[in-house]
């Protein structure tokens, strides 16, 4: 089943080590098929190195495993969720990438403060609150993906604009077209989490960047009229 | 005399370079075997590139060489006095690594600031006092070894679910069920000893995970009820 | 056409990625021909790794491309603004190095607090405002030249002796005699940087370094009776 | 001309980039030969994969070159200085390197807040003041070797107890029985630089570590009763 997207899935689970996001097994990459409505995700706990193709776990949107040896991602019921509620994702990446996780563990967002953030990320970088006792209890992962799209559609927050996510105490997840975008986003965060940890090291009354150049840089690279790259030639 | 744990405790050794935790020869694991009652160590100062299975020393739980050509290392009488004490434990490491002994010299126990931390560490992880002058005079690191499992005791703090501890002014202490573990705990404390760091960075009133958060992460990967990985399945 | 032109531009966008300057896509370096008034530049947001030297485009000082199959980067018009007004300028770079764009978006130029500064760098690395709404929209990428050049002639600042500027809530610009020296000083910038955000983390109360030592340092380089390396043998 | 000498400058001045400590060409190492009184430097501004044995430059007591093709490093005369006035030196490096160099810049000396300190430097390494504008007009490299010196003789530090010093706005010198143990000393000097700005900011109001720990541990690796590694055995 879905030979291909399983090793697209696996290139980009591998992607993760070579950035540098993941200690031991602490990450995921999923993708997801449009026509069949099923997602491939990581086996839980598996070393990287012991990883291949075929350990790729095929699970539905529900959560359920429909093809597969191992346990699916211990996450995999947040990725249901999202993929669910964002119709155009094709690949989720949860990370505990160490600049972003510490944002989350700090319980803020990150604020754009330029265009290196601009050009992926439109706004600050949301950071959802901790569930409650009661929703921890009920479905932990379940209600993480709730929570998410919750805070999205509550503040207007257009998905494909903001890639990314911060939990509270927990860590980063992002997204994107395929898995590997949603990898290239993981780190792009991982990065612009460092820059605004050290811009506010040395400027701790530093501003965000004008709402004229976030546009400027976020409609350069992306939408109708963007310039960025070789697609507009 | 005990070539299969020679060989492993080695390899755990070898980590420590692989896994950026050393300077030159600051560090150091050891393996226990249970049936003999003895434990294997890295002799002392020797460089890791140069390092044999064959130069690991074996000694008693008082810290007497019983087998081995070289000096083991000078940490040993606090190894064995954790073996003795704590008795389910396989392996012990200490190191330099850099973020958890900066936390060390600063004098502060590590508060669990999210799910990284809580996936292996349950609650704050220690940060013990200094030993004082005639503690220092009479035996330095034998009385290391006592302060160590007399705090874990006095605190009522379960070893097993708090698998490290500081040391102040001098560094970690960390240990698992056999020598690869302890060096696996060596590497997660080290990563949430940075997190930390940056997380009160970005957040000087930042407060620890709820407690809710904290059990869900450890007993998600700890004991009858865990669900991650693939022993569950 | 330019064919040795283009190899230097393109082993110099090749030590980008060598020196850890950027992620992804994220810079470019040019190279400036005196005889023809033309430049080459990478083209826009091709990946290192696929990178040829024959992709390198050619284009005028209005920033129009003369020769190649790609469009040039999306930071062109910039390059061309500051070969127009720096007529002795070999080579440009542009990066999102972490340190120093940590300074820009943080809009703060780079005070010089040691020798490793003045070495490279005469004075302070200034830090220009940001464009506004107008100047945004009417050029952007243009009126970013326009700016720098503008901001160096009206606070006398020689631009050989000052060979790099922050554009706030960017990014660096570096520069040099040819396209390896523009890259030689973009390194030199970001980890200067990061030696400032360290030295005041230290000491927020720091000065400056002594004009004399300053001077000595430059000079001991630069000018007439620099002595430093084999030139003045 | 001491062949064996140069061959042995060389391979420490190859350890510099091996272990980070210069970026470029900023740093350089020499060793001294007490029969002849000469010692041997690495030349001026060369790059480290360029440079080769033979390229070393002799030079006596006063800082004359006494055989070598090229300039030797433009530091020579520091250098002379410190054999001249520490007769038990066997080698002498020079760095930029970025955590000791950043202390350097702070203008304040790296207080001892741990072990890994004290098992090297025994006590705070100290932070020289700047050269005046007149000892820098009369012979800057000459009197910055001076400066220490005094400061040393002075302040009654034993140079072999304290083998690093931080000139202010400047860098660390850090020395050895021979260039091996200089440049040993000088990645530790960074490594506990790096520590000590991380337990200031984990703990701002922390306490150096107590007298009796530092001698613990400095006369545990140090002097007659010295029992780390193996030579007590």
């Amino acid at each position: 089943m879905l030979e291909n997207l399983k090793k697209e899935v696996y290139e980009a689970n591998m992607l993760l080590p070579k950035y540098g996001l993941v200690t031991f097994t602490w990450g995921n990459v999923s993708g997801f098929d449009k026509d069949s409505g099923l997602f491939v995700i990581k086996p839980s706990g598996v070393d990287y190195d012991k990883l291949k193709p075929e350990d790729m776990v095929v699970v539905d949107l529900e959560g359920n495993k429909v093809e597969g040896e191992m346990n699916p991602s211990s996450d995999t019921a947040t990725h249901a969720v999202l993929y669910k509620n964002f119709p155009d994702l094709g690949g989720i990446v949860h990370t505990h990438s160490s600049y972003a996780t510490a944002w989350a563990q700090a319980g803020r967002g990150i604020p754009c403060y330029g265009t290196t953030h601009a050009d992926y990320f439109y706004g600050k970088i949301p950071c959802v609150r901790n569930l409650t006792s009661e929703e921890i209890e009920e479905a932990y992962e379940y209600n993480t993906g709730v929570l998410i799209v919750d805070y999205f559609k509550k503040n207007d927050i257009d998905y494909k604009a903001m890639p990314a996510v911060l939990c509270k105490n927990h860590g980063p997840f992002s997204w994107g077209k395929d898995p590997s975008e949603a990898v290239h986003n993981a780190v792009v965060l991982d990065e612009v989490a460092k820059m605004a940890l050290r811009t506010e090291t040395i400027n701790p009354d530093v501003s965000v960047a004008p709402k004229e150049l976030q546009d400027k840089h976020y409609f350069r690279k992306h939408g109708a009229n963007a310039y960025y790259g070789q697609n507009g030639q």
